[in-house]
């Protein structure tokens, strides 16, 4: 498992290096997704099962980003999928220029897709561009669907909100309407995906969702 | 509900200033605990048990620190408990000024023990002194028995570790006895209670070693 130390970026200019690393990729045919959430929501699950199920219509790889260990990254490699994993030197985010040195150190065997799968918190990652095409963040039923009022940045800045772990739904007093709701006040145009990365349900949406931006981005 | 807007200390010697807070508290006989978490962990949820359970035997106020909302707070407050909200100004954890400013602002009829829900994640809140007698961390079973290995940190610096949720065992695979293993290679001394404040499985250990460390310290 190769992992790689960071370092913060030297340049001050983040959105700017965002903005060339943006470009880039889509010269190098890799459609860049900024995965990001709570710590223990289920990104690496969900990443998983995603990978599986899409195995033949296109290739995923991810990046892994932590403070420490290499359990998630040693997880995606077991599937057979490229991965990395990158640490942070205790930074609770990712920045444009470690997302670059991440993907540069990637032994990409074909990838497509490239999930980045970024620190587990809700809200340092809202607060910086890593040269991402998509941002996707998740919810887990268990951390409750009071999440949108306290981490406003974070459902602002995404694209799609996927609302893992909904097979525990008994345990959980979690009101996904409530939830749905409240993220599309703060942003009226995120897709909103409830799925359980263990049964399945759900996961179909999710990726119908991932591969008809892919093509749409990939064909513009 | 009061709000306060708190900003970055001005000062940079967050060490000595924790410290003389935490003498200060002595003298006005509050023992302090800063509650550390993941979002979603039920930080909330224990509280509320823990202040009801012990009402009768002393009286706990909470400081909530969020970057938004003030949804907690009002939570503890509707319970009868002194309580006050903080707001961070997005920054990721909380240290020793903003902790005086906070109390300095709680309304406090007679709270003994003044818990510090820090801000939810297991990355910034571990790196900084607010001052307080005890850390607590939370970690959810949802989360995952492999915290331990991606956030060392939080699991060193804690002398309580408080696994919740536990009645949501049958829909997570959480090994129990692995997570409490890896806490204490990583922190030998932690104290791990692991409770539903949902049923009150395991509450009296941890309210029991909550109330024998506040006895220990006012008798110190």
């Amino acid at each position: 498992m190769k992992v790689i130390e960071l370092k913060k970026s030297v340049t001050e200019s983040n959105d700017r290096d965002a903005e060339v690393l943006r470009r880039e990729l889509k010269g190098r045919d890799i459609f860049l997704i900024n995965l990001m959430s709570s710590a223990g929501s289920g990104k690496t699950t969900l990443l998983s099962r995603t990978i599986s199920d899409l195995a033949g219509r296109v290739r995923i790889g991810v990046m892994e980003a932590d403070i420490a260990s290499d359990v998630d990254a040693k997880r995606i490699a077991s599937l057979g999928a490229d991965s990395i994993q990158v640490h942070t030197d205790g930074m609770c985010h990712m920045d444009a220029g470690m997302t670059r040195a991440g993907l540069d150190a990637l032994e990409n065997n074909g990838s497509r897709i490239v999930f980045l799968e970024n620190i587990g918190n809700l809200i340092c990652p809202a607060e910086f561009d890593t040269g991402a095409h998509k941002k996707v963040m998740i919810l887990s039923l268990p951390e409750g669907d009071d999440k949108p009022l306290k981490y406003p940045l974070m459902f602002r800045e995404s694209d799609a909100l996927v609302i893992t772990k909904i097979d525990a739904a008994p345990y959980f007093n979690f009101d996904l309407e409530a939830a749905a709701a409240r993220a599309r006040t703060l942003n009226p145009d995120i897709a909103v995906f409830p799925v359980s990365a263990k049964t399945g349900e759900g996961m179909k949406a999710w990726e119908d969702w991932l591969i008809s931006e892919w093509e749409d981005w990939r064909d513009a």
